[in-house]
């Protein structure tokens, strides 16, 4: 409460400095479109492994500035928090493809859970009170039964990927600096996000490329390559979670775990089924066991009734809008190459 | 199964390679004279982050050989892999205070989770058939209910410090390894440890060190400083833990997890009160508040039924016995300094 009053007094006095890193990325370019449409307050200072980085001049509006640091260097991490001294930290900065996680264990466990403990002991040592947002996954669940369909946050994680393992670990340390060291961290567990601007390594994007590929150039083999597509997911548009992202940072218990999902499971047979038809065109669909996964998870559907019940956030898109805004985007995409 | 014949086979041709990690370490010493003892069949490699070192031919009737390596380091554990081809690894490298991963978290996790993994990355990506035991902490239970004493392997983790994050994200791992790409690894929870050479930031060696000081040198107050002297342990002497490791070693379940405890509980004050009586001497009692630990378990008392019953391991050395060595090891120490 003292820190909330801190932050209160501070915020009549000067902006509010907000830390992002992993700024190149899908879900950064949507909670910056999300700011410039409902809150240009903050001085921001995003981060980015990747030297082609984004142009701030694409957000206008924003007081945004662009740096680059790999977050595993711990004295470049230092530095940034020294200098900035961030009011809020959104640690969007992830490898979080599941699939390469297989590939590269170690990569994925050391660029998610590592570099975030970097920046929380980082702040830690500096003593700087910050609203930290700690991003986990859905896949820390695991392999759930049926009982515990919808999963709540109460449901005991499971972890079944190396990525998962990951984040499980990233949640331990943030449980732990809040509880041992008392920093102000709130952390989710985000289900499978969708939408325009998604790499197509996720499965999603993936059919939409596809699919618009076809649509397009009609010469092409109307064939869509899919894995295991009888598995059920949470999907939930970015525009949704990106916004739950800000009501987290602003109003989220420090020290609670948060579930963001769609609270509706559908199969990804089905979701192709959708695209297939909103695109309009006829398909045949090989299947590649190369892209099954091991040990997956057959259903993962959450529920969201804790945020959605303090907070007030609820999904506003559908999945049919999603799918829509997806194929779209990949149509312009793929015309303009 | 396979890969037990193949061993087999090749035990009939050659020496068995073992890698130790932690080679300079309190429980590294035990097991080295253990295995001089029991089993000089082995080729040894010990590694150690310290340049100061075990001299080899403390162990004569070993086939002992030591290198320098800081585990953090990728390409230098790619080489020790590469080299060497370990049958068998030892992984006891770690930095195993509670208390001080409270000081330094960061340092804590990476010396734990972060060099386990560096090393079973490189068995995997080499494609080494090495049975690894991957030693975790009674610590990674946490607080645990009166219902669930003594603790079994079954009972819920709630890991309460950064050291026993570090413990059950390794553990999380070892479990990925094994699962997902068919690594060969055991896995333990091994309760407080107690025994001659202990370092003194362990709190029986550091009563006992006290009191010996105590003993020999008569005009030295008569005071022991302690924490948080009510909670409760379970206290197993280390020459039974290292004789735990040689069987799961040999002989533990590939992807199982074994509690290795005696199965007793006592408190801190009962332990120092023991001590006293054995060295026989008077003594006041001061607590210190700042050796109290943030969040600390109150009582944890183990249940090693499993490794019981698999593996015919029993400890040997009851409490007694284990205090009267530490202390006789302490009047030598201080002695000869």
């Amino acid at each position: 409460m003292l820190l909330n009053a801190i932050k209160t007094k501070q915020l009549n006095d000067r902006r509010m400095k907000l830390l992002i890193t992993g700024i190149n990325g899908f879900v950064a370019q949507h909670f910056l479109r999300f700011l410039t449409l409902n809150d240009k307050s903050f001085t921001i200072l995003g981060i980015s492994r990747s030297k082609q980085m984004i142009d701030p001049d694409s957000f206008p509006e924003l007081n945004l500035t662009i740096q680059q640091a790999d977050l595993l260097d711990k004295s470049k991490v230092g530095e940034i928090i020294k200098n900035f001294r961030p009011d809020f930290l959104l640690h969007l900065a992830s490898v979080s493809s599941v699939g390469h996680s297989w590939l590269q264990p170690l990569e994925s466990f050391v660029n998610n859970t590592n570099i975030f403990l970097n920046l929380v002991e980082q702040l830690r040592i500096e003593n700087i009170p910050c609203r930290i947002l700690s991003i986990g996954s859905s896949e820390e669940y695991g392999i759930v039964t049926t009982d515990d369909i919808p999963i709540t946050e109460k449901c005991k994680l499971n972890p079944i990927s190396p990525y998962a393992v990951a984040r499980v670990s990233q949640e331990m340390i943030s449980e732990i600096y809040h509880k041992g060291y008392g920093m102000d961290i709130v952390m989710t567990r985000s289900f499978n996000h969708i939408g325009p601007g998604q790499k197509d390594v996720f499965v999603i994007s993936s059919f939409a490329k596809q699919l618009a590929k076809i649509y397009l150039f009609p010469d092409l083999e109307k064939k869509v390559v899919v894995g295991d597509n009888s598995i059920i997911r949470d999907f939930i548009d970015v525009r949704d979670v990106v916004k739950a992202y800000y009501l987290l940072l602003k109003n989220g218990v420090s020290g609670e775990i948060y579930n963001i999902c769609s609270g509706n499971g559908i199969s990804i047979k089905d979701v192709l089924e959708k695209m297939r038809k909103l695109i309009g065109i006829e398909i045949t669909i090989e299947e590649n066991k190369k892209l099954f996964r091991k040990n997956d998870n057959p259903v993962i559907i959450g529920n969201a009734d804790k945020i959605k019940n303090s907070l007030k956030w609820a999904p506003n898109i559908d999945i049919d809008q999603s799918l829509t805004d997806i194929i779209d985007w990949w149509k312009i995409q793929l015309k303009t190459i």
